[in-house]
C-alpha cells in the first residue's frame, strides 16, 4: 500500500494523522489572517522541511510553512459557485526564491502525466497542472537554476502530431533566443521518444541542452517519479556540456540516478516502469544524479554548444508500416493511393518484407514515395545485401535505415520530406548521420542482459 | 578473422593447410575406388574425429573418414554440364547410424538460413539444402534421437503467411500421429516467433514438444550457429518434459547453452546476433545444454504431454497497425473499407491511440471488426483504465491485450477469427489465456538489464 501521507514527517505528519487526513482529502490551512483551502497534496521536497502543500481551487499549489500559530482542519467539498477564484494567485506562499546567479532555464509544459492530476471522483488522470505548479511542487529546482515556466500545450502525448513538434521547436528556439542556458520540455511519455527525435533533427545546432522529461505516475500520486525526473532534467538544462535534445528519465527503479538519452536513440520500452526509457543501439549520453547535482558523461561523442540553427517543419504525409506475416502489397498501395510522400517500413530481421509485396513497393517508389527499411528487431543493423529478398528490395529503390530505430527513421523521413522531395537528395540525407541517429560502432554490451533463469 | 578451416584439427588440418585449401574451395577426396568432388565444408561435429566434409554437386554432404589410403586434392570448377549427378546419392558416406533405442524425432524443414547455403559466386544466401543434409552436416543429432527428415517448404520466413502456418500445423500433427516423440521445425528466423505463436494456438494439446529452430548464419559458413541450435532443438524434441511449441536458439554468443522460449512469448530482438531470440514478459521455459545432453527447466508452468488436439486454420484478413504520431483515422478506415475482419493496434504506452482516431475505431467495431490493443513498448502490460484516452478506446469497443506481444496478439486474433466472428466470443477468447500468451505475474528481473555505462 502506498503511504497515504507521502512525504510528510515529524510534527506535520502527527497532526495530519490525528485528524485522519490523507493525500487527496480536502483541507483548510489557516495562517494568520490567510486561509488556504484545497486538496492535500503529497510532498516531494527535501526531507525535514515542515510544509503542508495544498492545491487551491484555482489550480495553484501553495506550500504553507508549519510554524506556531498555523492550524489545519478538514474541509468540506466547496459549493459549485465557490470553486474558482476563492483565493487569488497572489496568496501563493512561499514563492520559490529565484537565485539571480543561477543559469536561466526555461520549462515548457506540453502536458502528459508529469503535468497531470488524478480526478478524485473517477480516479482517472488528466493533464491539468501548470509549469508554475511544478515549480511549487518541486521547489528544489530553483536551487539549480533560475526558472521560467510556460504552458505551450496541455495534451496527452498520444495526441501529438508533427504539427505539435513544429510548435515545440519554435517555443524552444524562442527560449534560447531570449538567453536560456537550457530548456526543459515536460511531455507525456507515450510519444516522448518521437518528439525527442523531432527536436534532434530540427535543431541543426543548439546553444545548450534541451531536456525532455515526463513521468510514469502522475505528480500528485505518492509514487510519482515526476519530482526526481524534473530535478534531473533541470540539472541537465542548467549544467550539461552537450547541446542536444535528450530524454531525461529514471535510470533505475530507485531514486539513485536518471539517464540522459540521445533523442534519436531512445525508446519507451515498458508500459509502466520508471526506467521505461532506454537507449537502443547506443549508450546513454550521461548519468544524472540530482541529489548530488552531478552529471557523469557515458558517451563523449556529443554535440557541443553552438549558434542556434533551426530548420523547422515536418511532412505529415509519412506513414510507419510494420510487417507481419500475410501483409499484402495492398497495404502499401493504400498509402500510395492516398497521396502519401514517404513510408518507413518496419521489416523483419536484416530488413525484409515479403517478396509478394515488392511489386507494390516498386510502384510506390515509381510514384515518387521515399521508402525506408528498418527492422522490428530494434537491436542491430539492417543489412539488405545478405539475402536475395533484401537485394530485390534495394533494387526496387528501398533506402536501408542502418541501425536507426523505426520510430526515429519515421521522424527523420518526415523532416527530410519537408525540406526536399527530390529522390536523390532524400536518399542522400537518409543515409547521412544527421543527429547521431546512426551509431557506426556497436559494442557487445549495448545488447541488454536478459533474464535466463 | 574467421578460421578458414573451421572445425578441422590434427592430421586432416595439416594436410589441408599444406594444400592451401580453405572452406569453400573445390576439392576432390579419393578413397579406394571412390571419388568425392565438391565444396570443402566446415566441420561442426565433436572434436577429434578426423573427417573431411564435402558438399557434392548433387547437394548432398559426405563425411569421408581420414584413414590410410585416403587422399585429398584441389579440384577445378566443373564444366557446366558436369554439375549434377556426377556422384549419385547412394555414395554418401557414412550414413548416420540410427539407433533404434532412441526416441523418434521428426525434422520438418521449411527453409530459411538454417537450410541455406552461400552461393559462392555472389556471396548471397539462398534456401537450398535439405533436412537430410542437415543430418549429414550435424551427425551428432543421431546420437540423441532416431531422426526422420522431410522438406515441407523451401522459403525464406519473410514469405510465410497464415496459409503456411496451416501447412506446418498439418505436417507436425501428421508426425505425432505417426508416433514422433517430438518434432523439430527448421524455419527462417525473421518470422519464426510468429509461426511459434501460431503453432501454440493451433495445438490445443500435444503429445510432445515442437521445437522451432533456425540459424542466424548460414550452415556452411564457419561461424554458423546452425549445428548448435539443431542439436539443442533435437534434444528438446527428444527429451523435454513440456509439450508446447517453443523456439530453441542460442542463449548467449558462445556455444554454452540454448534457450527454449515459449512460442507465445518469444521475439527476435536482434538483426544478427546468435542470441537474437528472447522471451518478453516471461522467463524462458528452459536452458538447453546439447553438449551435456541436459535440459534445465527455468519455468515450471508448462503444458504436460497429452492427446493430440488440433484446431487448425487462420484468418488472413487481419492486420497489425502500429501507432505513430500523426496517424489518422483514415489508416483505420482503409482496412475497414478493404473488408478486413480484425485489427491489432500497436499503441503507445499503456495502450493508446490518438483521440482523433477513436471515431474511426468506433466505426470499425460497428462494422464488425475485432480491434485489439497492444503496446509498442513490448515490456509491461496494457492498462486502459488509467487515462481518459484508454477509457474512451475501451468504450469504443477495443479489447485490451494485457501483456501480449503485438505479434502474438496478431496471430491469436487471426486464429480466433478463423473459429468465430461473434464479437462476444472473440472478446472472450482474446481475454482468455489460451497458450501462455499472457503472464499474470511479472517479476522485476523480467525487464532486462540495460547498459548504463
Amino acid at each position: 500500500m502506498e503511504d497515504p501521507l507521502h512525504g510528510y514527517g515529524g510534527e506535520v505528519r502527527r497532526v495530519l494523522e490525528e485528524l485522519g487526513l490523507r493525500v487527496g482529502d480536502r483541507v483548510r490551512v489557516v495562517r494568520g489572517g490567510e486561509v488556504y483551502e484545497g486538496i492535500l497534496m503529497p510532498r516531494y521536497a527535501l526531507a525535514g522541511k515542515q510544509i503542508i502543500v495544498v492545491k487551491l481551487d484555482n489550480g495553484y499549489n501553495v506550500g504553507v510553512k508549519w510554524e506556531p500559530g498555523v492550524r489545519v482542519e478538514r474541509a468540506e467539498k466547496p459549493r459549485q459557485g465557490a470553486r474558482r477564484g476563492m483565493l487569488s494567485a497572489e496568496v501563493v506562499f512561499p514563492p520559490p526564491r529565484m537565485a539571480e546567479d543561477k543559469p536561466p532555464v526555461s520549462i515548457i509544459s506540453t502536458g502528459g502525466t508529469i503535468a497531470s492530476r488524478v480526478e478524485y471522483e473517477t480516479g482517472a488522470v488528466r493533464p491539468a497542472i501548470s509549469s508554475e505548479d511544478l515549480v511549487h511542487i518541486v521547489p528544489e529546482i530553483t536551487e539549480t537554476a533560475r526558472i521560467e515556466a510556460d504552458i505551450l500545450y496541455s495534451i496527452f502525448s498520444e495526441d501529438m502530431t508533427p504539427k505539435h513538434w513544429e510548435g515545440i521547436v519554435e517555443a524552444v528556439a524562442e527560449k534560447f533566443r531570449k538567453g536560456a542556458r537550457g530548456v526543459v520540455v515536460t511531455h507525456g511519455t507515450d510519444t516522448m521518444g518521437y518528439t525527442a527525435a523531432a527536436l534532434s533533427f530540427a535543431f541543426r545546432s543548439l546553444p545548450g541542452p534541451v531536456a525532455l522529461v515526463g513521468s510514469q505516475r502522475s505528480s500528485d500520486r505518492p509514487s510519482s517519479d515526476a519530482a526526481f525526473n524534473l530535478r534531473a532534467a533541470v540539472l541537465v538544462a542548467a549544467q550539461a556540456p552537450f547541446a542536444e535534445a535528450v530524454v531525461v528519465m529514471h535510470g533505475e527503479t530507485g531514486d539513485t540516478y536518471a539517464l540522459a538519452h540521445r533523442g534519436t536513440k531512445v525508446r519507451k520500452m515498458h508500459t509502466s516502469r520508471r526506467d521505461a526509457f532506454q537507449s537502443i543501439n547506443a549508450p546513454p549520453l550521461a548519468r544524472v544524479y540530482p541529489d548530488e547535482q552531478r552529471i557523469e558523461i557515458i558517451d563523449g561523442r556529443y554535440r557541443e554548444p553552438g549558434e542556434l540553427e533551426v530548420e523547422n517543419g515536418f511532412d505529415d504525409k509519412v506513414a510507419l508500416v510494420k510487417m507481419y506475416p500475410g501483409i499484402t502489397g495492398e497495404v502499401i498501395d493504400m498509402f500510395v493511393d492516398k497521396g502519401y510522400h514517404g513510408l518507413v517500413l518496419e521489416g523483419t530481421g536484416l530488413g525484409h518484407f515479403p517478396n509478394s509485396t515488392i511489386k507494390a513497393i516498386e510502384r510506390a517508389v515509381e510514384e515518387g514515395l521515399a521508402v525506408v527499411m528498418t527492422s522490428q528487431c530494434l537491436f542491430g543493423r539492417v543489412n539488405m545485401n545478405v539475402y536475395s529478398t533484401g537485394r530485390r528490395l534495394l533494387a526496387a529503390g528501398v533506402i536501408p535505415g542502418d541501425d536507426m530505430l523505426p520510430e526515429t527513421a519515421y521522424v527523420k523521413l518526415s523532416w527530410i520530406l519537408a525540406r526536399t522531395r527530390d529522390p536523390g537528395e532524400v536518399r542522400r540525407l537518409m543515409l547521412t548521420n544527421l543527429a547521431g541517429e546512426m551509431n557506426p560502432r556497436h559494442t557487445l554490451e549495448l545488447y541488454p542482459r536478459w533474464y535466463h533463469g
